[in-house]
Order: C-alpha cells, then structure tokens, then sequence
C-alpha cells in the first residue's frame, strides 16, 4: 500500500460496487471495502458513515446541481418548470457514466437497505428543490408539488435510461420524460375541479 | 400475563409508539416492546419482522385499497384520475385515526430509519398503483408517472393533515392536494412542448 492514494474515495467506491455484487452487500462488511480498495478501515470512516453510503457519493454534488439550476432559471417561467430544468441539470452530473450507472441501479434494486437508502436521497433532493422555489417567492405547497413533480420526472427518467443498452443522452431521457409527465393532465383537464353534475 | 390476549397487534403497536417516544427509536428493543405489550418475543417475531415495522402494519390495508378503488374506477376515467380516486379512496381506511396517524408521524419523522422504512412502503404504493392501471390496459410509463403523481399527492396531503390541529376530513386534504398538483400544470402548458423560438 503506498502512502499516497490518488481517488481513495473513486477505489472505495469501486470496491464496495465489485465485492457487493461478488458476495452480496450483507456479506460485505466496512473493512472488506478498505481491504480491497487498500485503505485503512480508519479512512473508510473518514469518508462515509457506512458501507450503505458508499453508493451514494455523488448526492450532494446531484443536490447542488438542482438549486443552482433552480435559482439561475429565468424569473418568468412557471414553477413546475424551473424545478424540471433543476432535474435535467442533473444529466450533466451523471451523463457520462452509463457504465457505472447502470451497474449501481442492479446492486441497489437487489437490496432493500439500499433502495431505502436510495429512496431517502431522493427525498432529501425534493426537500432541497422545494427549498429552491421558495426562494425564488414560491408558495410552499406549490414549492413542494412542483418539486415532487420534478424529481418524479428524475427519477422514472433515469430508471429507464440506466435500463437501456443503447440510451439516448440522460438529459434527453429525462426531458421526454418530464413531457410524458406533463401530457397526463390536460387530457384530465376537462375531467377535474370544474366538474359538475349538469 | 393472561393467556387470552384480545388485539396483541394493537397493544404492540401502542406500546412500541410509547418507547420509541419515551426512549427513543435506537434504545428500543424488540423485547422491550413485547414486554411493554405483555406478550412474549417469539409472538412478536410471529407479527413482525423488526421493530420499525410496527409502525408500518397499516400499509398492505392501504396498498389493496388503492388497488381496489383503481380496479373499480369508471373505464372512461383518465388514467391520472383512476390514480388519484385510488389515493383518495386510502383516506377512508385511515379518516378515524387522526391522533394516532399523527403521533406516528412525529416518531417517524424523528428517525432516519423510520423515514427509509415509510419511503419504502410509499415506493411499494406506487409499484401496486401502477400494476392496477397497467391491468386496466394503461401503457407502463404513463401508469407509472400517473402512480407517482397520485401518491404525491397523498404524500403531501397526509403530511399536511397530521401536521394539523383541527384538520378537515383526510379525503378532502388529499382532493385539495391533487387538485393543486394538477394546477401546476395548465398554467405551464403554453410554456410547454409546443414552445419554439419564433
């Protein structure tokens, strides 16, 4: 092991993605994944709270992307779609990675502590674009269906594409989705709130 | 200890909500709830496969009336209002319990693992909502953007309802919710996928 480690954090990851598909991700402890990445279990606790947390390293830079695309969006646009171009943002984070992609959503789908985890991530990217259109003067309720919206949009979007053996680009998978989205409601339109008995 | 325990469900299920607000969720045992509820861990274990999922006995009750009322729905509905009378139809399983639905929400709030645990049954809401409309002959992405929107609009609905002191009936929250969630969407509509520079 030399001492110095160029992306320790890039060889745990990779590490924790081989051995969690080889042995199952309840077999595989914490200092199996410092001991493949050849890190000390010291480090490993250094850079994530759990072996779980492995997986997920890239949220937060997923996170800032949607608040900054959210706060740059152009002040008159409807907020349903500011908070679609905050997700579509995303696909710059992670458009190069269909690789890995697609082999982290197969471990995560075959464990229910991951989806879980997964799924409290995308909740916490709600909690933060909802924080983002209440800053631009949203109301809260609007804020929080229109991120809900939005990350909806995401996260079917990216289901698909990481499905895909020859995907389009994420952010095009992405955008089509969010228009298939939006193409459920005015269809219903005439069929809602105005709805009366003649 | 009497041999003849009407409702042990419902006294584990009121005991572990008293410890996991008294004690915390983390310093509560699975014995310490079956000692609490006077019953013993091996019946606990017969009811339950861990001690989050106390709190989430209610959910199959909620999944098979969602799937019901959207198997019922009228055949000319759209498929967003099929999806959305399956989660309005959810409030006359819970509409009785307000006190108790929201003394849940607090304890759920309060921990992560609660938190995953109730994300993954919302998850599992939409996985049975979109299988019902599938079966009514929806195609698979529109069943499940349409899934996804209408437990949106439970998710927040109920969120607001427990939050509330003197709350109006559940129903009318989650109709209200879905009502402004489809208004998200008119007002964008122009702005939308017809928009091209001029």
């Amino acid at each position: 092991m030399s001492r110095w480690q160029p992306d320790a954090r890039g060889r745990m990851v990779r590490a924790a993605m081989d051995l969690f598909t080889e042995r199952g991700f309840e077999q595989t402890t914490a200092g199996d994944i410092a001991e493949r990445a050849g890190v000390t279990e010291r480090t490993f606790f250094r850079h994530f709270t759990d072996k779980r947390e492995v997986l997920f390293s890239g949220s937060e830079a997923v996170g800032r992307t949607v608040a900054e695309a959210i706060r740059s969006a152009p002040a008159d646009l409807p907020p349903v779609d500011v908070a679609l171009t905050g997700v579509v943002a995303v696909a710059r984070v992670l458009e190069d990675d269909h690789g890995h992609s697609a082999r982290r959503a197969r471990i995560v789908e075959a464990n229910p502590a991951l989806r879980e985890r997964e799924l409290l991530k995308l909740a916490s990217l709600v909690e933060t674009a909802t924080g983002a259109l209440r800053a631009r003067g949203v109301d809260p309720l609007t804020a929080d269906l229109a991120a809900h919206s939005a990350v909806t949009a995401f996260q079917v979007g990216f289901a698909r594409w990481v499905a895909e053996a020859d995907p389009p680009a994420l952010g095009t998978r992405i955008a089509e989705t969010a228009a298939a989205l939006r193409a459920l409601w005015p269809a219903a339109e005439s069929a809602a709130p105005g709805r009366q008995p003649r």
